[in-house]
């Protein structure tokens, strides 16, 4: 059990995935970003503004998905066939609960791109809010599950 | 008190900062990487392993801290005078802890500069090491402190 | 008069603006995307859906005034200040009409920034409406007024 | 009918293409700049300088389809295996006319690579003349053939 | 035997490469800093220093080969399937030796990717000793190797 | 002396510039492309063509310059006034001689933006010369000059 980014020499490299098979793959993660009761019902407040909130946040994380071999050096450039970023709003535990799902035919694990989808989708959020409350905390930012490639299907329980 | 992003019809809006002072701003932030005890281990194997791991994600996390306003919809493109993004490894909590921070001379802050620094190396320490642990859970990311700027000097305590 | 991005040998240049004042610039734009009266009745139809079609438009239009000088090989490199992206359904003239503010303090105008916003929510625009009109036409892409600078005022009238 | 990058509860979402056939798809598009006569013979005087201002408006067109899908928010990514930007000065409507045409082996489309092409060497255009003519308008963009894919071959007649 | 890229217009133009044949592709090549004697030993002393000085270079060179699309205007975007990046400190010859290798099954060679990566890794290798040295030159950039595609197998000798 | 980008533990991280002067800073650089007689001929030949192939490699340097902070992942962002790519074909020594020069007001220099600039500039004549000539080689890319600063003015003898 060794880490596959880094060779025999302790070296960064992205690993060679010329060999795998190209199936589906499909990755679901979430996050939460947890605020006070105010600014979440500010989100909730009216349906136009938390259009607004809410789509901003899905778009960046959207597009943050399909920029992941950008911002993560060892990712492999690869074309997504789905994105989806849905949020929920959870004014029980005072936060927004973020969920993505990506989806590609090719060689490569989608775990980086569904995280990135979320984790953005939960910056763009903060930053959308922070006027009224820095003390905003992003949490749980996990992959929940991975279907296709040879290390089969997983899913936390 | 209203979300500053979203105009009075309830629309996305990149707020007007030209009239703000240009002054010295500071931002620091943090995150959490939590793994197993093995997984976190093979970080500390050996001195260059560590090396490249952690400086992998370091300089993730600077690249992304200046790709922030392509990130992130309603951010003020900005010029960053500094990014500093730091590890610590916390064998008892079984987690790595990461910490930025960014300065700039400008009229608006870089809370989010800061932000997008530590989840960006998270996502990039969670990359490398995914294959020996899919569970890691990315936690706790927030504003530690900021300084400069009309709303004034604020930290988390 | 002369092209300001040749040379006196015929050859593309970034002009130099360092000898030029810093001062307020605003630029605004307009573009219309021309459609069929049932395309624009879809755009309309429900407060959610057209949240979202004209949330995305702005975000892709506010995103893409950011990345003029990357986009547009002679602009230079700039920090907006405020950049706003507004929507206006015509149904008598079965179209929607786009307008975009952009304004900094700086060296160099913001007509391109002005006018790659709307262009961009327009594409973005014809993007989500093409899988039931192909035939849409964008049209009428201008600068509609320019303010500060060493060349004055400017309006269309 | 409806919009198919708007889900049923309104939201913006990048559908799902892995299920489509990858064929070779080709999409044009064309787009003019209306400008003064005076205008239009700058671009036409000499042939370096017109040269470099259609090789840059060419440039920039070729390297703005490449970029669509970080552009246009639902857009998925996709490997252009051709990109083609024409230009023809048609002085008698004091315009230059500019196509383009996108070529792939994929499951998606190419028309708004093809649009994305034009548009930026329409913006280009724009702002190579804009110190001698503020006043050009963009016209016309839209798609003229589209070919391969499951809703066959289309063209603008 | 002509410019590929340039029609017989004389005008750019991404090659059409719907038709060649989707095979393993790889390319080698190499870059060389010279540098002071003094300069060098900076980089060599110490395991830590050594270790983020080229570790930043690497991936600076691997980031760059992903972006090469980008950066050369008429390269086709591709997904690579692996990118190296190696260095090798000279003091005989004054010098660092870095050397990439691409790789990716598709429709076209990979030499422009491996030269950028070399080229980058060996940029961000000046840019971290400038400090010290501003004499540095960047020497020998070149194809080393190439194989798969219709031209076959080459190696330079 | 000692490597400005390495903190006192080994680490890397981009330096703290909030104190240094604005001043105006110029670089320039050069860089030469080494290719056979008949490779440098193809460029020479007919106005048109040698337009487009220099055009095109003149902009992707100008571009680069600019994107100088996204490929280095130490330099600061910082926004250029000025960027000029020259090109000079030298028969006698079988070469293309490339100059670039960069200008800002600002509080860091513009080394590595000349050298990124020359540097792609090679790159891109490269790729639309590599159908006919696999074994060009990019030599001498060095920084010429530099003015502004602190560490005042500096020229190569």
């Amino acid at each position: 059990s060794s880490l596959s980014h880094i060779n025999s020499r302790g070296e960064a490299s992205m690993v060679d995935v010329s060999e795998k098979t190209s199936t589906v793959r499909v990755a679901t993660a979430e996050a939460f970003v947890t605020m006070s009761q105010e600014t979440l019902s500010l989100i909730e407040l009216g349906d136009h503004a938390k259009g607004d909130v809410l789509a901003t946040a899905r778009i960046a994380g959207i597009q943050a998905a399909k920029q992941t071999p950008q911002l993560i050096p060892l990712c492999h450039p690869l074309m997504l066939s789905k994105v989806q970023v849905d949020f929920e709003l959870q004014p029980e535990q005072s936060r927004v609960r973020i969920q993505s799902l990506c989806k590609l035919t090719g060689q490569t694990g989608v775990e980086m791109e569904a995280l990135t989808a979320v984790s953005v989708a939960a910056l763009t959020l903060f930053d959308m809010c922070k006027a009224v409350d820095k003390s905003m905390v992003i949490q749980g930012i996990q992959v929940m599950s991975k279907q296709g490639g040879k290390s089969g299907d997983w899913s936390r329980d």
